[in-house]
């Protein structure tokens, strides 16, 4: 039986991919799966006080991984789950690639976003060189600390929450969100996400983005 | 002509006052509002990060006025407006007084929040004594640098978006939106606010707080 859904943020519950408004009917039926029994937690690569905020506002109660799996967060206690990246290494990184620091750089410890969202060889063996790792959400280039990636922060999360995947669902658009897929009985692709989520998943949404997520409660809940 | 809404958050556009659920008819009024021509801003006592997140996710173009008017936000550019109060007076504050800090603290520079939201005589003359402002949303307490207070964010915000008052309109709930009545033409309170501030506003809504919302919105289109 489903307990808790972890959900990405940009191009899962927003209206599209590409876009940053919220879906409200998503919103709605999350809050409705919460109603169920089924918490609700934010999986993303977004800053910890951007993520808690939207949990508090939103309603979930499910906790939230930050900082594309490095932060978790559930009922008052955080738990960092990768290296700390120097700041130094941070703003290099951006000047050497040319890159816009995310906003919400200010804010995080082991994962730094950049725009464009957009992944080179030489960036990959500059991070190698250093320790750390490149991803790409398709809205921002990320870079972390080690182990990095969503499935570090699910997993704890779901330790802490006392679960096994039997018991989880994940929804997600992007390539980041295969690596939560590992801990998810129902792996869930909204229609219009990345082929190879797709190829991951075993429940490949009939909608895109916010209204893929209403059919996947609807799912769970029927 | 409103061009402006100012709007506070916390018992404001939630579903009841003391709660932190959005009220998501609240929000899909203020998009309408958005699309009618009338931007949206948050003005609040939270933070940067949280209130930047959820003005970006909920698709308010009208920026935001952070930690209770010391830091404003628009298109871009961010500018504080009060002094910044040392760490360790922050801390000395909620030790002197037994007080929780909230989780934002570690992300705010001027204004900074405490549990429970009780202010005494003490406070007052501990906070006069270090050349500190205290005031209480009903949600937290907080403590702040001068001159403090959501309207010297609110004048701030106008200047940059070149608006003068007969062309703003401000809603809110508690004694700490007072400040910000003095910049607009209309200045509603829902229907629970504080006594004090229904005795500033010269619109009183007939709904409470997110529907509330929903009454001003449509009276502003009508």
């Amino acid at each position: 039986m489903i307990r808790l859904l972890l959900t990405d943020l940009d191009g899962t519950i927003t209206i599209d991919r590409g876009s940053y408004i919220l879906d409200l009917n998503a919103i709605e039926s999350l809050r409705r799966a919460e109603k169920s029994g089924i918490k609700v937690a934010i999986v993303s690569g977004n800053s910890y006080p951007v993520l808690r905020g939207l949990q508090n506002y939103l309603g979930f109660s499910g906790g939230i991984v930050a900082e594309n799996g490095c932060l978790v967060f559930y009922q008052g206690v955080t738990i960092r789950t990768c290296e700390v990246v120097p700041r130094s290494l941070v703003s290099e990184f951006a000047k050497t690639f040319n890159l816009k620091e995310s906003w919400q750089n200010e804010f995080r410890k082991s994962d730094f976003g950049y725009t464009p969202a957009i992944i080179t060889d030489e960036m990959i063996e500059w991070a190698n060189q250093r320790g750390l790792m490149i991803s790409s959400s398709g809205y921002a280039l990320h870079l972390s600390g080690k182990p990095g990636g969503k499935g570090v922060g699910v997993r704890k999360l779901l330790d802490i929450m006392n679960l096994n995947e039997n018991q989880v669902a994940a929804v997600g658009d992007s390539k980041t969100d295969i690596d939560m897929f590992k801990y998810a009985a129902i792996k869930a692709a909204v229609s219009n996400a990345d082929q190879d989520l797709i190829k991951s998943a075993n429940v490949v949404l009939k909608l895109k983005s916010g209204n893929g997520i209403t059919e996947l409660v609807n799912m769970l809940l029927r």
